[in-house]
């Protein structure tokens, strides 16, 4: 039998619950061996749960317990997280993790110290919520070299850029309705600043390319620049507004990674990700385009990922797990500055700086707005050219 | 050292060969050992090949070389593959292939040799070329209940189809330009009757549900009968005509699984799916939906899934694969008849058979001829409410 403890009872943790508890036959026949749930810690009792009897407060019952050995840590955050995750593997158990901020700041840390205790350290559910991309990118895509990744990996902004796209709502509307739903936390800053989906290109870049990717390598833009004014014109040249994640390997080695919205052709099935939906583009150097599509977010689809690094350490205790990155450092990353793309800009005088990029149009556009789309070219070129005016906006255009 | 023998040097095989000596290191990094080509057996010499020295035309040498641990079979077909994919086995080595047609006709009986063998058999690049579905069906998707699978299975006809819908050509011309492309075979029977199509669902079922679903139990219909006239009745209310396999789990346990043309809604991502694309959609019980997406076919994405598997079979010589479902039998299925869903019907009468369906248009459509989407109904209630009325096209609408 194998026993499981969940640290931190919320949202996540409380579906992983329930995950094990209602998928109990299927878990068995893939494990071959009873997986059951022993202590859930909380700060709080939860006298009307069916997992009442479960809870506990002292994390030290959990690490002493030689019964427990797999962990399951949806606490989030990098300061208790990290120490119970440090001590649970110390004490010879694999951990599971929903939690990308963990992962993204001292991923090769718990991942090296998961490998010298034999251990597992899993995170399917950190990036992508319920959809399988973790594994694809370590096991299925392992040989390929893997060109770049870029995703629509942030539900929350997604859902925003929808409303906005879709119902003309502006931005703090769009917010306001996200957080109605549930779709957006009261303090959306991690999701609509970017940095949510900055800590998961880290996470998915630090795995494709070998070496740890920090979040502050990683130059972050968030949504709260896009007004209706620019989908409008997006709309105008057949692209959508997205939040894209990317990380590209240069002709060096280094890896290319920033966080920025973007306009992306509809001809690009990135471009029809609505909602709270997520995508990761992945291209390798022999499988090309592959897509991973799923909900991004939410309490069962998480859980399920959560459960399937669950069954995995379960199947696998005998076996040595792969998943690792090498340490990083000021000689992984590279700055997008260098990076060419065609630019969308919209403000006064752009069309007298780019006379030959093409013009957009769109209704109502007060007289001095101007906008366009620019050949390709980088944010140094592209600075240049503008030689001291500074659009309203300006973004890149994935091609 | 692992030493790998591919069987059949034709597009696949070759590519494996190829895919093995570019990314060497790569697959070196994962696998933690050397993985070599060995030999290549074919029936014709390769004189001008850089493998040339590898090939042999005898399986017993192969059979008989204990350093070969991986088989890679990309011979095709259901006679010397099954028997050379039995003899590998009983040989005590692993393998590895793309031939859907062997696995959907002997998975069961293959698996269950490997498992007493103790060694793998392994087909990820039998479904959807490259992208990454039976790994992730089998490991990520553990913790669910699979609900239901829906996907463009085929290249070839999807490529047929987008050709139809966006330049307006006729079947015959689409499939002489897929032809000509070398997307189609020149006896496309397979294709565009729909039997790839069939073979890859019943792979996927068999794995979704654990047991044993063979092509002779799925009703299958091709794209033969779709018309440049049903291609504008489907875009004259938002929908786009696409072959999907289906496979959906019934409230009785049984398996109801069928191929045929479907009208599918523009708001759906799979009516995204252009081109030789393919693209899979699972739902499961706490996942909900996902969709995996890529090029179906082509040398180099289908050998990415192949080397991909054989890096698998290197890293867990010694550990157990549950990769298996049971045997298969009349109880396993039921048929298609009894699904419910709405119907597009295209010919004369049908608007008086389905008084209050929902008519639709287009240019330059006979006097005569008339379509309409009717409400959700199973094929039987269909079939008694035509009353004897034959409609020159009748597809389902996708939910």
């Amino acid at each position: 039998m194998v026993q499981v403890a969940i640290l931190g009872f919320g949202v996540v943790g409380s579906g992983v619950a329930e995950v094990l508890a209602t998928n109990e036959s299927q878990i068995e026949r893939k494990t071959d061996d009873l997986v059951r749930l022993k202590y859930i810690l909380d700060v709080r009792d939860f006298p009307e749960s069916p997992f009442a009897d479960k809870i506990v407060h002292d994390f030290s019952i959990i690490e002493n317990d030689p019964d427990v050995s797999i962990v399951v840590e949806t606490i989030g955050g990098a300061r208790a997280a990290l120490e119970f995750t440090r001590r649970a593997l110390l004490a010879g158990k694999s951990v599971v993790t929903s939690n990308k901020e963990l992962v993204a700041e001292h991923g090769c840390e718990l991942l090296k110290l998961a490998a010298e205790q034999g251990v597992s350290y899993l995170f399917e559910a950190s990036v992508g919520g319920g959809i399988p991309i973790i594994r694809p990118l370590n096991q299925c895509l392992a040989a390929n070299e893997i060109e770049e990744i870029t995703g629509i990996l942030n539900g929350t902004t997604n859902y925003i850029l929808t409303r906005m796209i879709r119902a003309g709502l502006s931005f703090d509307v769009a917010l306001k309705e996200a957080q109605q739903n549930g779709y957006a936390e009261q303090d959306p800053t991690a999701d609509i600043e970017g940095y949510d989906a900055c800590r998961k290109i880290c996470i998915l870049a630090s795995l494709a390319f070998g070496r740890h990717v920090y979040p502050r390598q990683v130059p972050t833009e968030g949504i709260t620049g896009v007004t209706l004014a620019d989908i409008a014109y997006a709309e105008s040249c057949g692209r959508k507004i997205k939040l894209l994640g990317r990380a590209i390997r240069q002709a060096d080695g280094r890896v290319c990674a920033y966080v920025a919205p973007h306009l992306v052709s509809e001809e690009n099935p990135l471009s029809g990700v609505e909602d709270v939906f997520n995508a990761i583009a992945v291209r390798g150097n022999a499988i090309g385009d592959v897509m991973f599509y799923g909900r991004g977010a939410g309490k069962l689809p998480t859980a399920s990922a959560v459960v399937a690094d669950v069954i995995d350490a379960a199947r696998h205790r005998d076996a040595k797990k792969r998943m690792v990155w090498e340490e990083g450092g000021d000689d992984v990353t590279t700055s997008p500055d260098s990076l060419k793309s065609p630019w969308y800009l919209r403000g006064q005088g752009v069309c007298a700086r780019f006379p030959t990029a093409e013009v957009l149009h769109r209704t109502d556009a007060p007289e001095e707005e101007q906008a366009v789309l620019t050949a390709p070219m980088s944010q140094t070129e592209l600075e240049k050219a503008l030689a001291g005016i500074q659009p309203v906006s300006q973004f890149r255009v994935l091609e």
